[in-house]
């Protein structure tokens, strides 16, 4: 299969679904990243570029494709919506994971709207989770218990910005563990990721 | 795999999942079902009973419980949770379908509840829709557009029912075709059934 | 009374309260519609233009009114809410029909926001859904029975569309008449369009 | 038409649809009720029986039917969706009002419950509010301020509950006006009622 | 503890929390008002800004920012986003409130997501509402009784916008006090302001 | 203050609102536990019993009320209602903590549905979430880093529950932190307890 993450910063997508990314490439799925912003506004943006670009090559991605745009500047306008399909036919994705609508980031919100538009015929479409996402109810979950050392890895390859979270003492590979056993629980294992579908169309084998 | 639907009646299951469970039979899947009340308020007990006993036979099903109940007395009681326990501990599902929550049916309101209970530790639990649910959002959808003749021909194996939706000129086969071809474009298919999760641990295969 | 239809782009108005849409002009209502796109993304936006003159002709509409954005390019500006200001200053209606806020379709939510606060002052109005619309649970309802094969001849009239349902096999005459009658079962009637009320006076007479 | 309001307890149905219940009558409607307690925990349920038929005489109701329930025993049971059932073959009504089913009153979740069960058949089934409802987002209105101060009246004949909110200095008279204004400015007129639907079959005429 | 509220046209503040405004002038907390647009389309800015600037006065307020937006053409823009920001680190707030983001104003909606955006690391952030909110269930209250007369000099000190509600004989001021009693009794006071957080971390003391 | 938590079973008071009880006893409050069931199906009731009397002792609560149902038996009866009420009678909290009304125990939904109730007419109510709940986005938070370690220390006074989470290698110590860890992020504190309003009456000092 052809497994599609967008995400609208450099490590939305490894916070979000970065678990569930690990386990597709390590079955043999073909994995593409798709970074809306340049990550600007939270350091320089040539080194969230790079950081990106280890953080896919951790999870074995095939593709990298960056939207362009500039951190904080995102609107859900025609020209992304466009930008996004024309990531879509290229890489032909079965399933795509995007950010949740409600957040109090406005990239987010836009980016939400404008992939929940581009991917209107795929069959398989899931929402992530990132730490200010909010309303979020997830009811899918998958199962990251054997791959949260190699999620927390990749989050420390986005070195700038761990200590990011502007509260005090707390650090994102601490909070991605807690809210990966918080959502263990509801999935009935130790640690997972949480997700909502926009639809999934679910194969009987 | 095991799957478990449970349903309020004779001949909600099928209405609610009966394409679902027809493939997961055809894959070789252990297909059982349990049906709550006797279905006495629709017709003689002992008809419903020879109905529903043909339909399992005909979805391929393993087992066929009986929750013992007559028709409109169902409350969500300690009991019936336990009842649901023992299928449970027998049929080791997998996966469970269960009727929605919000429904114009006393019977289905505490069917829903309960099995809600009875399925908390099992990880991948789903609601189906039957005509008189309220307020269902499907997010998970099933193709039957293979199985549609046969999903048909389940339903009129309920023939005490088949006219019984109290709205002129309506019978359920009608209404089942136009609802998998309503949620079939939903889920980006011709025909599809209908589901939201209450929890749904997703394998990465 | 004075009837008033907003739709992002031709043949959506029929889609969702083309039968109501029927009925109200065959007893002596004044029905108008205004279309907000050219629906140049669909087809030859000449071409679609006369399509939805043919529909409005059929339907007995008093006027057409077009927003003259292009497709895929509707914001909720103030521009485009002065414009519906505009047509509602002229049309006097009593009764506005517009589409859901929740849709998958940019264009779709832009001309829902936007025609929510340029009706926000009229004591009736409705949304309607359509193929690509989200969570909509109508609680309103119009019978249709007598009026649904006019309702289907209203959608032929949209030729250009027919078969752009993107989904194998399916075009829109059958989805239509699958949605007339999956609602039509939740207003206790054959076939029905259902609605949402963002407000309705009600008179009592 | 033939209109049936459904209340828990004495006061409940004038509170909620006294307005719109007066006008139905003052149209010609025949208007129904059916109480189902008897209010005891509020008063002398022989007072609140007298209080509850002078309010059905002034507004002009043809029945009043009692459910013969003891206040704060309700239940939503068979026996219960029965009684109204039964009710509801009598009065043949084309509208129902009834409670809404969210609410800090345990009678009055148990009374929406059946009475939606009850109703499931109905073509206008109308939620309306009580002082103890919550969650209440109405969107469909009854003007009232023709016939506010027959309300006001209606629900002084309730004499034994006027002061009964205990809330300090306020008294059941002043905060249905102000429930009035309230709704009145979303229905956009000065008084209004305001219910949220079950279902409504709409007429075109 | 330092207070802002935010409100997108002059007398929304007033209207939404004027009352714990004043209440929290009077207990010595330093309240700030940031204004989005100048109100240009109730009446002359000039009107407008000098109303505001009264109302500020009476408040008790230490200070008045304005956004310097146009009426009707407020976005939800990066810029605005800025603005907000700007303000925030000036008067450093412990406690925001803003307008609710469901809403029939096109600039209400803009305002509300800027300014969640905006307050994303403030540890109480409150919304409010004005008679265009749409479902709004607030679960917090602050009591006005001791204030109500203060609220409603305050809202006649937007002398212009009094009787603009486009509701025949009604005006701002009784809506006004409607609210405060229909929200007292929810929250068991005589009159009230209802909020709904955002997010409140709670002292106890 | 007097501050009453109410929970369904031994050890759901302290999961929910322990931190909260510890800070507001500390402070000098005075806070009362009250337990409706003797939560024998997870080990010996006497046990059971023991342990939450040292818990409440540990939180240094003035009183500790017993429901005196059986585990797995809880309805929303009258008598129950009845039950707290009488404790609400004597223990006149300013503030009850309760748990969610949405959960897949049936004891839970039976609990939370009674307290709301119960106490409809106290000023602050707040709901509380354990484990088996589902569908909560607390929006209300208090900030519990300084007493963790405290928290931790009364559930592991509940030693029978400790490994109870029926999913492999989780146990309600580690579950805690974890989701204290994530509720704090969205209190913008590093560890936090999370919690919806029925009501809250707020005070401006």
């Amino acid at each position: 299969m052809n497994i599609l993450a967008i995400g609208p910063h450099p490590d939305d997508i490894e916070i979000g679904c970065g678990g569930a990314l690990i386990k597709y490439a390590q079955t043999g799925h073909a994995v593409s990243l798709m970074v809306l912003t340049d990550g600007s506004y939270g350091a320089d943006p040539s080194i969230r570029r790079a950081e990106q670009e280890e953080a896919a090559k951790y999870i074995g991605a095939k593709g990298l494709y960056w939207g362009g745009y500039r951190d904080t500047e995102l609107g859900c306008s025609r020209e992304l919506i466009v930008k996004i399909d024309a990531v879509i036919e290229q890489a032909k994705p079965d399933v795509v994971f995007l950010n949740f609508w409600a957040d109090v980031h406005q990239d987010h919100r836009a980016a939400a709207q404008a992939a929940v538009s581009a991917t209107r015929y795929i069959k398989e479409v899931l929402f992530y989770e990132v730490p200010s996402t909010q309303h979020f109810e997830p009811d899918i979950f998958v199962d990251i218990q054997d791959v949260l050392e190699r999620k927390l890895h990749l989050l420390r390859l986005h070195a700038s910005q761990v200590d990011k979270t502007r509260v005090e003492n707390l650090n994102i590979l601490e909070s991605a563990q807690s809210c990966a056993n918080y959502r263990g629980f509801q999935g009935r294992v130790k640690f997972a990721e949480g997700f909502k579908s926009v639809r999934m169309l679910r194969e009987i084998r």
